[in-house]
Order: C-alpha cells, then sequence, then structure tokens
C-alpha cells in the first residue's frame, strides 16, 4: 500500500474499469444509447476510461460541470437539470462550441433562454415516473404535447425527447421493489410512446438511475441510459442490492487515532468534511454512515463484519465494532472505510488516489 | 443585492463581527482566555476579523488547518483533534515555527511523537465530561495523572492542560438541558481539579462548544473557551434556542428551477454538495435540512413561517412551503437557505461573498 498521511480517497482502478465496460456491454446487449452521467467522479481522467470504451456522450449536473468537462474535449452533453435561467450567457455560449442540451418542465423559464439565445441547443423535457422531486407527471398526455408544440416554435431549440428519473428507488428495500418501479415506470412510458407516435412526435427516452438500470433486464421503449453512481457504486447501492461489496470502487484511508474497548469504539480522523453524512439503516435498523475493512497490499477486501461507521462530527469517524477487530486494530494503523453516497464524498475529497498511487484530479481540485 | 448566477455562500459581515465581539465580550466579563475555533469559517481574512479584536490564539481541527493559519501568522495554535501519528514530520515542522499544542488522550501515539521530536510542543489531555466521543472519563483521576506524570518525562513536550468538549450539548432539547450538561460537567471538573491541586499539577481547563457557551452565565473553574460555530451560528443553534435567527451570519442563496404548486413544493438549484447533509427535527418532528427567506437588498430576513427544505439530492433542494410563497416565488429567483450546519456548508462552498459583494475565500479554494 502507499505511504498516507491524512484521509484520503483510495480509487480502485481495476474495479472502476470493470464497472465501466459492464454497464457498456448492457447498453450493448439491449440495444441503448449510453449517456454516463460524470456528477459522480468529476473527473476529466476518470472521463478519458470512458472515452476509451468508445463513449462519446455524457450527462452532467449542473452549467460548471458541463463547462468543465467541455473544456477537455466532451462534444455531446446534456446538463441533466432543471435549465437555471441565470446561467442563460453560459448555456449559450457553450451551445456555441458543443451539442449541448438542456433540460425544461416548463415553458416559463425558457422563455427567458430563448429570447437570448443565438445558438442551437437541445431541450429534454423532464417527466415525473413517479419520483415526485421534478417533472411533468408522465401521465399528462396534454400538457406534455403542448409543451412539446411550444418548444418547437422556439428560435434555436430542437426538441430532443424525455428525460426520466427515478430517483425513488433508492428509498426502497431491494431488488424486487426496485425492478417493480422500473416496471410501472415502463408502463406509463409505452403509453405516452403511443399517444406521441399519433402525433407523429420524437419519443426519445433516456432513464437514470443507477439502481434500476443495475438490475433490470428489459428495456423496450427506452433508449438511453444515464446512470452515474455505478462508476463507483457505494454502500447505499449494496445496501439496496444493487452491487456486491467487491464493485464498490472507492474508500476513504483513515488513520485510526483513538481506541475505547469499554464501548467497542474505534475513532478515525475521517469525518463529515471526507465521507459527508448520508447514511444507510440495515436490516435491524442501524444507522450506518460508513462500512470499514482493513488496508491490504492490493487494496482492500470485503467490509469486516458488525463493523461500521455510527457516526460523524467534521473531522471525527466514530467505528462501532467487536473484540476480535477492537484487538487487532492499533492506533496510528489506516483503516478503509467504504462510503455510503460515493458522489458526495468524492465531491468533498476532490482528489482520488489509484492503488498505483496516481493522484487523479476532480472539477473540484 | 449583488448579482447572482448559481448557488453563493453569503456573508452578513456585520452580524459575523456582532457574533466575534459578543463572544469576546463574554470571554473577558469572565476572564477566560478566548481560543476561537477556527474550523467553521477555515479563513485567512475571517481570522484578521478576530485578530482586530485582541485574539492571539486559536484552535483548529486538522495539522493542515494549523500550517494554513500558521502561514499567514497565527503563533500559537492549538489542534484540537486527537494526535494522527502519520504527521509526526508536519507537526515537528510546525512545533519550530510557532507555539503549537496537540492533544491527546494516552500514551501509545505520543510515544512515536516523542520519539521524533526535535522542538518543543505543548500537549493537552483530551478528557470525556460525558459525551463520550474521546477522552479519558474525567472522573479516571488515576488514570489522568499518571499520563501527566508520563508527558512531563517525556523530552519536548509541555504539559499544557486539559481539553473538554461536551458535544452531546448538540443532541438536547433545548437550553435547560444544555446548562445542565454545562453545570454537571463543570462539577466533575471541579473534583478533577482538586485532585490535581494536591499534586501541585497544573489544572488549566479549555471547554469547546457554541451551545454551552453562548447559553451560560458561570464559568468558574474554566480557564479557556474555544466555541467555533457562534461565528456564523446556524439553524441548528437555532433549533436548540442557543442563537436568534437574526445572529445567522450565512445564507446560500439559490436559484428556483421548478415550482410545483399541487404539492407545495418548490425547486431549487442547492443540493447537498452546497448545503450538505446535516439536518435538525423540529418540535413536530419534521426533518429539515434548511430554512429559507427572500433575498432583500440589505441581505435576508427572518425565515419564512411553515417554510423549509424538506430533502436535497447531490444538487437539487426541495423546499415545501404553502400557498402564500408559491405565488410570490418565480422560477428564476433566488432564494436565501439558512444552513443547517454552517461548518459543514461553509467547507462545502469554499467561498463567502459578503453583502457588499467581496469575495472571501477559505482553506478549500
Amino acid at each position: 500500500m502507499i505511504a498516507l498521511k491524512r484521509p484520503t480517497l483510495l480509487l480502485n482502478k481495476q474495479t472502476c474499469l470493470r464497472n465501466i465496460k459492464n454497464m457498456k456491454a448492457k447498453a450493448d446487449k439491449h440495444g441503448l444509447i449510453f449517456r454516463p452521467h460524470f456528477k459522480t467522479h468529476q473527473s476529466v481522467e476518470i472521463g478519458e476510461w470512458f472515452r476509451d470504451e468508445g463513449i462519446d456522450r455524457i450527462a452532467v449536473s449542473s452549467v460548471s460541470m458541463a463547462q468543465y468537462f467541455a473544456k477537455s474535449g466532451w462534444k455531446d452533453i446534456t446538463v441533466a437539470f432543471p435549465l437555471n435561467p441565470a446561467e442563460t450567457e453560459e448555456i449559450n455560449d457553450l451551445a456555441r462550441q458543443i451539442d449541448l442540451s438542456i433540460v425544461i418542465e416548463h415553458m416559463e423559464s425558457l422563455k427567458v433562454l430563448a429570447r437570448k439565445l443565438s445558438h442551437p441547443l437541445g431541450v429534454f423535457i423532464k417527466l415525473d415516473a413517479g419520483y415526485h422531486r421534478t417533472g411533468i407527471p408522465v401521465e399528462e398526455h396534454e400538457q406534455i404535447l403542448l409543451l412539446v408544440h411550444e418548444i418547437g416554435h422556439a428560435r434555436h431549440l430542437t426538441f430532443k425527447g424525455f428525460l426520466v428519473h427515478n430517483g425513488h428507488t433508492y428509498h426502497q428495500k431491494g431488488p424486487e421493489e426496485i425492478l417493480e418501479i422500473h416496471r410501472q415506470s415502463h408502463e406509463k412510458l409505452r403509453a405516452l410512446k403511443k399517444a406521441l407516435y399519433r402525433h407523429d412526435i420524437n419519443s426519445f427516452i433516456s432513464i437514470g438511475d443507477t439502481p434500476a438500470v443495475s438490475l433490470a433486464d428489459t428495456f423496450q421503449d427506452i433508449d438511453e441510459i444515464r446512470p452515474g453512481n455505478f462508476v463507483f457504486y457505494d454502500v447505499m447501492q449494496h445496501n439496496l442490492g444493487v452491487c456486491k461489496p467487491s464493485d464498490i470502487a472507492v474508500a476513504v484511508a483513515c488513520p485510526v487515532v483513538a481506541k475505547h474497548p469499554d464501548r467497542m469504539e474505534i475513532v478515525v480522523y475521517g469525518g463529515a468534511v471526507h465521507l459527508s453524512k448520508d447514511y444507510v439503516q440495515d436490516e435491524e435498523g442501524k444507522t450506518i454512515f460508513g462500512l470499514v475493512t482493513g488496508l491490504t497490499e492490493k487494496g482492500w477486501g470485503d467490509p469486516w463484519p458488525d463493523t461500521f461507521v455510527k457516526s460523524l462530527s467534521q473531522e471525527h469517524g466514530i467505528i462501532k465494532t467487536h473484540p476480535g477487530i477492537m484487538r487487532r486494530v492499533k492506533t496510528g494503523d489506516f483503516l478503509a472505510i467504504l462510503p455510503v453516497h460515493s458522489c458526495l464524498t468524492t465531491n468533498l475529497m476532490r482528489e482520488l488516489t489509484t492503488l498505483e498511487g496516481n493522484r487523479i484530479t476532480t472539477m473540484q481540485t
């Protein structure tokens, strides 16, 4: 293992490459466009690993992120986030350089944009298939048709299709419930496709979430997938039954700074500013801020049983464990903490270090 | 109000200066050393506002943060975090330049350090007065005396006293419970002081938490306070009854990107990567990720009633509100979100903008 001084976000490049290849193979098998969401890694260098697999279309979650990736040669970017009218100038400037698409759910903010736009811009309509975060309810065919019609009349705008993100798959207990959401969402989208077909309207459909896209094996009526988290996976995905622990490509290496055998707790330097305060609850209702294992020559192994991060403050992590681990771990040792939500952890850590010791920067660096 | 494009961490400098002055006045009134914890703002420029009040001793939460502030002329720094043996070299180097103190709770890791140390270093012993995160239980007089004795024999080390952080004040319902913890902690520390006095041992005591330090009006047997959060305060402190909304010096200005009147929800560009996923629960058990109000020419006012951030994803914030606000707010407007935990929000946002438009960088920038 490379020399470590303080909390360090380790990346197992082999695992990450395998995750990319697997998802690409799945997209190919089902004849889907693969437009990976780059908000998880936010890194030009990791982006190149996708490019090596022949991927040339990406999704991002902000205009700033689109600017960052456009600079390193990405020419087809969807900003998969509701339009922020205050960034009209930046959008117009990007639309001049690349094939840019944005997402809207009503005309209000689009009209502001359309007035100032001088370059061609793609527009997706955001649909809500049950998550209830953003989007037009997918059942509201009339409202959707009206909006498509309006986009058709706006200068410089091209209607590109529909974007769905079933984020409520994250709130389910396991694969069965996740696949049921996927199935229900499909049914609604199929009905919409039929209605659009009658009106001779483009019915391209892009779906988003890593849980359903990882688990599902039917994608009829879907044209594009844009999962993001799968590139690293994390404890949340494992907890949902979406991935195995060995699919998790990142871990925060944290030094042990105190031990409290009386309450079976180990304190590490590694807190909310490293891992984020996202958590999962396991079957017994325990709140878990990360799973824990030892570092090895080759990286890290499966998480230790009955051992987890039970709480986080700004820089402290408190690990609950059992006597076997308590005896084995010494102050000064580094432990590997598998993050609950790898997107937020990567955003906080801002730099990844491969097991070979190569440092990978992100747009936050 | 200054021009805004995307989520921006606004700082009301006048409120911040008032918070600093008030805490300094309180320390002076009670004859306490005021050693503010700089982990909340992490900013050289805001540090200068403390220096203007005559403050020349600070606490930080990592060796990296000590390096950052030492570079801008701070000469007396306590790293109020359990010693990380992997940073021995950095500690030794800093100890050469400034009056540096570190914190330990057992000899194990200190011995590693002492062997490599070539410059004088202050050592505080971490005591646990009931929080049970780190430290020796304050009742364990013998264990404490032994450790003091051992420090006395280590080369280059000077025993400086005891550090207590009653972080469990954050888990209370309100001022009464917080003050009760403060009182109980005092009682235990007084007993320790008496025991130390009999052995002619330095019994300097430094306490930490913003809730108790803000509320309490008795500090007998305490020598130093090192609160951090008070510089900005936040919704968590307000929820605990520690500060008024008008004492909160920071707010994240976020653009409205969607409205859903059917479920009384407003969607802003401003999510977990801006605010952090820390939350509070109000009296009715509602989970709150931030309070919300409008921006004014002079900054922002008190939070709107029955309006709060109910959930966060990576870049989205979902605000629950009522018909009055729903009618008033338009897509494209910027709203002020008062953060639940200003330390984590500042760490994520990495830059503050005063109401006058001055940009203040932090060590994360």
